[in-house]
């Protein structure tokens, strides 16, 4: 394992406190834990808190800040966090609006979060949840029941994020929240697998000409091994998966091609040039591109694509202004 | 080589294309080559170049945009682009009040730019250029006579750029485009090498347990090569010839903890964490943190740590908006 780390055990926190120290006027660490909040806190408006286990980064602590997460929970490496540091930031960024978890659907995560807001609520903090299951690839995994929860996740903390910014209720928020989910799709592959620190060693092996089609954001199987083809061909089997699922023919989106850690940009932007031509001959009309890192497996090279049906409603909340280390707009 | 891309001879096209394609109402690619500019031409301002081999993404043309570069023309992977090429992009953004090229210090770079500049000369345009030489690894390498030009070469472009949009002078954005250089220092290393495409293999190998310290972003050697050791010593080890070259204490600096290409950011924040701490015991307040890709070597995997100390006018340039793909502020 060759990784610019100083131990194992202490990888996340580092991680985390150097998150904050790039940021300090914006961020801080709870003592709790590695819970990252706003400097700031805004009062009167729904908290938002994310989260699930680390590796995933920029996601989600990344994405605190001004019109997105009001909170972050880091778990260990590709582990959900606990109960008990999901409730420490809910009672931590709780302005007396409500508080809603954005949760990816992994079987451990929707049991902590789910844990996490039954306890707020003893605690008459009204909490609420919603699960974002965007990938196409595969129905239940090997740590989901149904589908899983990937890199669409990020435009549900922009979209709530922006509605619960403008001061809307907790059920606004929530509601605003399963429209993205009901709208957006994700699909992905790797070309190289991840290695947890932890464990030591690659989570999968492939061989030189091998990649994985349909691979969950932990290195879960996907779809199929197969031969490398070309950057086209690739992105075009991605995007029939997600084409299929969804109908987009017609529909203005957002676009994600996003890498998976150690992808070189120059691989993703040559993606994108096919895929804006493909959604064109589809009749799909792209409102807003997003190339880069967002939704990682931390050294896993590969790519995922995500789709977002908007409508207006979604394209104005889409549009507001965002204010955190990895997303400004 | 394991790779998403179509064929080797079209990657650097079609990666300009898509970059462009992802801000297609902000970029435009010229016919003439994989030359990217703003498609808003703004006039009566002095126009920025930068540019050099592909491979670095987002440098160059990620950066270009309102408050930074006017254009970008980008090389081969790892070779310089040829004169009538910079040429084609001087004539495009010349606005009447002369162009600046921004040339990181490769001796087919700074050959090439110097030519494109003299033609303009000859067609009656006044241009001029900078050579960025941030690297304090190695005084000659591979490449180059003198220091290297490396991630440093984004806080000209950030810095100019901001002069030159507040309606400066062409020898008053070269005045501060040569300010930053004097004040902006920068070291890399690498865990792992990159594969330029048109090779097919990676330029050089190391072994498990080896790094490269001191490497240059197209993987000439560094100054050492040697066993890995943790992120901390590792920053450290980068961090001590940075300050040992130029006096930074008491200063107000700007900090990069800029990625190779492959590296997750899970370890740039690791790597930040020590160095917001150590930059704080040697008395040297850090203004503000970039932390992610920047200045690139297509897949390597490494890290390379800038410093710019600033000044009331640096800080004010820095702070000025910029709207880019690669750096939004």
């Amino acid at each position: 394992m060759k990784k610019l780390i100083n131990d194992v055990e202490s990888v996340e926190e580092q991680m985390i406190l150097g998150l904050v120290k790039s940021a300090p006027h914006k961020l801080r660490k709870l003592d709790e834990g590695n819970i990252v909040v706003r400097v700031q806190k805004k009062e009167g408006k729904v908290a938002l808190i994310s989260g699930g286990g680390s590796g995933h980064e920029p996601a989600h602590a990344g994405f605190v800040g001004e019109g997105m997460l009001d909170c972050a929970v880091a778990g260990p490496v590709f582990t959900s966090p606990t109960p008990d540091k999901i409730l420490a930031g809910i009672e931590n960024v709780h302005a007396g609006k409500g508080v809603l978890c954005i949760v990816k659907n992994y079987s451990g995560d929707v049991m902590n979060f789910e844990m996490a807001v039954d306890m707020a609520g003893d605690e008459d903090i009204e909490a609420d949840y919603v699960v974002v299951n965007d990938d196409v690839a595969v129905k239940d995994s090997l740590y989901t029941t149904g589908r899983r929860g990937v890199a669409g996740t990020v435009l549900v903390h922009k979209i709530a994020g922006a509605k619960a910014e403008q001061g809307a209720d907790l059920a606004e928020v929530k509601a605003v929240a399963e429209k993205v989910i009901a709208n957006v799709r994700t699909m992905g592959m790797a070309l190289s697998p991840c290695t947890v620190p932890a464990a030591g060693k690659p989570g999968f092996v492939l061989a030189d000409d091998e990649v994985e089609i349909g691979i969950g954001i932990h290195g879960e199987p996907g779809i199929t091994r197969e031969k490398i083809s070309t950057a086209d061909e690739t992105a075009k089997k991605l995007l029939d998966t997600i084409l299929t699922d969804l109908d987009f023919k017609g529909q203005e989106v957002v676009l994600i091609v996003n890498g998976m850690g150690a992808t070189p940009l120059m691989e993703l932007y040559i993606i994108n040039n096919f895929v804006q031509d493909y959604l064109k001959e589809q009749g799909i009309k792209v409102y807003d591109t997003m190339v880069g890192n967002f939704m990682t497996s931390i050294e896993m090279a590969g790519f995922s694509l995500t789709l977002l049906r908007l409508d207006d409603e979604l394209k104005a909340l889409y549009d507001a202004k965002a204010d955190t280390p990895a997303w400004k707009r």
